[in-house]
């Protein structure tokens, strides 16, 4: 019997789902499991298996797979698939070799230098190897750039979120702009009228673990197929079969920890309830970065910072640690929803989280389109940060534009992912409520179950299924908009 | 410049060994943290890169290359690793894949069933499974025969002890023979006299974890390269760069999970101590399974049950679960060192274990030289039985052949290295002792340095470096013998 050259191309994709399973266990395990003395063979292993993948996915006869199979007689899945897989042999195709491994060992090293660079406030130090990751994105950006038929920037976007461009940002954050500082100076005025009372430690590990395993009970998290473990950051990883999420503890701190939890615990159920039929073909996989985010803040910031499930979770929170008078039902939630302008963007609650994105997505975007140079990030950092926030970060390099790892690996145009998964989940959550009408009680009642079928119907079982525009319009009846992020902000916090 | 065809080969099997990295990784996974519904993906993934490793090594380049790198200029590693390459090639490109996929299908369909069939003693279901495995297996080593000029079941055991041949254990297992029913018997005689005090429970895990990570620091463990954690059946894994051991805890039984760590951790400082210099070589692997089991019972027989490492240990014991009659010197020491002839070998101990191995190693190698059927393993297995150890499994399949899974997924030609593990073991620790007059004297103050540095210059720096006989030799002078078995056994049980 012939093979068709569809079903040519979902073995090969099939093989590359299998070594990229290897390859997310062995990742997980380097950051949850491994002795330090593993990591450099690890290293070698990784990087063995991901030119591997690069090799098969980039041979010749996929290529030739592909032209064919468009002329084949197709099913929408398969249509959409094949859409994906030519989505994922262009990404790959595009790079030569080279590019990427010298991407990758320039990015190894500015993250390694980083680590001392950050604590000693060194930019000089910092910038020179940032200069070579920069050199090396721009002109991954520029192929891809001329592949695509768009600025260098878009192309990048493109990685992360499909059809995203740079002028449609523009758009979505122009309105943002347009009230976010005036709403986040309400909400900071108004938080300051009130005194909190600071839950008191220490919380100990254990019981730290238990309560975040009990949270991700009550949110469906699947143990047969997934696992909570502890790692230095924060992560979803594993397979959709079996879902790695982790968290840290910090003995002084309660809900870093918990909420680090309930937000993994929405990447997870996306990827456990990724449509099973189709799972080791691209149509299978997340449709996209921003959509990830949007799910793990559906479950962080839409219902676990909501009144009804603060509420909830209280008695579970007393239950362990005692009763303190932080733990009044009204400084409770005050607590978990403050605002706090500050420098440190992975500390920042979801009032003034945009603006560290907006921030990072200005600079970044002229950076690849070659506007500015790595020489101008630290003014340009304060001037924005000054107007957002109102706050300095002259000479405070490691609190400002040294304080994360994202670009030191070149991962340039994945920032807008949080505040589009910001926007996407508060319009979620707003078409679940209008389609479900007793959700508010339901989950005052710890009753998820028709929030999470929605979720499961109009998100999670589509996989890449559907451009990410087309899915958004099915959820919730219109184009991606900032209108229900703002009246998400409005209702909580003024 | 130019690539040698030996450069070439080592190019290859550093791929190869990178992925067998994660091929070890993953599977420590599966046994130690795999929620259940993993195993599916997971399986697939172990089989994709089995298949992917397979191909790999069989590719016709690769035997130009060991054909035309035999005639370059080497040096003896070189020439080793070479020798051990050539091995690795044939060893894999003697079987047609038809028949791996075969194999590995009835294996595991024979492994799955027993699980339930083992329970249920239900021999006529498992022997019919067990009978394609037979077959399957029988064509395997024929293949191998052919290839080697050998005999069938010659051709597996040359699979995990290189070079071993049925006429020599045929010479070692008559001379066990001829002496080890007697000392056996005498043993038994003498430990009838005396009572024994059972240490009583519960010892909490989190206890006996402490205890076991003690005796693992104690051995020379190198943590910052390995790890301890739980599995079912307890094994060594992981890379030699990260090496992970894995014991199991009943609450009620102090000394199985602890003399399991003991054992494990032999292999373990084995595997760390390969030579790092040829890492990713076969070169660097260990020798062969018998050597492999030869420093786990080194660890674990010669060193962990002496008198001198007991007394040593027992303080540690008692810091932990308090006094208790059965922490007498004498009684946890006799404790230690009981010997009771029963039916399952994993419980052995190291007098009546060689039974066992021999009543299999005739079976096994009867049944794949074609000599008898699957349906006569009963009758024989109870014959060999009575005449070893007097204990009848007449109608008790579930304790006599149908205790454990090594024949299930066709590991024939395995049996006989725990026997030869043994009696190297016992040769490899006289030689240390005539090496190092004050070995005694430290051991019994807990100074294991001198004997870890004689294990290390003797058999863990070689790696594969020379065949099994010429280690043996170099390190103890002499071939491999029985007498030091017997006189160590009669030492410490007479």
């Amino acid at each position: 019997m012939d093979t068709s050259n569809y079903q040519q191309l979902t073995r090969t994709f099939q093989r590359l789902y299998r070594f990229s399973h290897l390859s997310s266990i062995a990742g997980w395990d380097m950051m949850t499991m491994m002795p330090a003395a593993g990591s450099a063979a690890r290293g070698e292993a990784l990087a063995e298996i991901s030119v591997l993948k690069h090799q098969i996915l980039t041979d010749k006869k996929v290529a030739q797979w592909l032209d064919a199979a468009a002329q084949e007689d197709l099913n929408d899945v398969e249509q959409a698939n094949l859409r994906e897989m030519t989505r994922h042999y262009q990404q790959a195709a595009v790079l030569p070799e080279a590019l990427v491994e010298a991407k990758s060992l320039a990015g190894s090293r500015c993250e390694h230098a980083w680590r001392s660079q950050r604590p000693a406030n060194d930019w000089e130090g910092f910038s020179a190897n940032l200069k070579e990751v920069v050199k090396l994105s721009r002109e991954e950006a520029k192929l891809r750039a001329a592949a695509k038929g768009c600025t260098p920037y878009d192309a990048l976007l493109d990685l992360y979120e499909p059809d995203m461009t740079a002028a449609k940002l523009d758009v979505l954050f122009a309105d943002l702009k347009s009230w976010l500082p005036d709403l986040l100076n309400q909400v900071v005025a108004k938080q300051s009228q009130r005194q909190l009372i600071a839950p008191v430690g220490p919380f100990p590990v254990e019981k730290q673990r238990e309560l975040g395993l009990t949270a991700m009970r009550t949110l469906g998290f699947d143990f047969d197929a997934g696992r909570l473990d502890i790692s230095a950051h924060p992560f979803c990883g594993g397979v959709p079969e079996d879902v790695r999420i982790t968290t840290r503890y910090d003995e002084n701190e309660l809900l870093s920890a918990l909420f680090g939890v309930v937000h993994e615990t929405g990447h997870a159920r996306y990827e456990q309830n990724l449509p099973r039929t189709w799972l080791g073909q691209p149509v299978a996989e997340a449709r996209s970065m921003a959509i990830h985010e949007s799910q793990s803040l559906f479950f962080e910031m839409q219902l676990g910072r909501s009144k009804a499930f603060l509420q909830r979770l209280l008695p579970a929170v007393i239950d362990r640690f005692g009763v303190q008078p932080a733990f009044s039902d009204e400084n409770f939630i005050a607590w978990n929803q403050q605002v706090k302008p500050g420098l440190i963007r992975v500390d920042a609650d979801e009032v003034s989280y945009p603006a560290h994105v907006i921030l990072r997505y200005e600079i970044e975007r002229a950076l690849i389109n070659g506007e500015i140079d790595v020489d101008d990030i630290p003014a340009l950092w304060d001037e924005k940060m000054q107007h957002w926030l109102g706050l300095s970060t002259v000479g405070n390099y490691r609190d400002g534009c040294m304080q994360d790892i994202h670009w030191t690996d070149g991962g340039f145009g994945y920032f807008p992912s949080y505040t589009l998964g910001a926007m996407y989940a508060a319009q979620l959550f707003h078409a679940a409520r209008t389609a479900l009408p007793n959700l508010d009680a339901a989950i005052a009642e710890g009753d998820f179950s028709a929030l999470f079928e929605w979720l499961r119907q109009n998100i999670w079982q589509h996989g890449s299924r559907f451009t990410t525009a087309k899915l958004i319009e099915s959820a919730t009846g219109e184009a991606l908009n900032s209108r229900y992020f703002r009246q998400h902000l409005t209702a909580r916090y003024l």
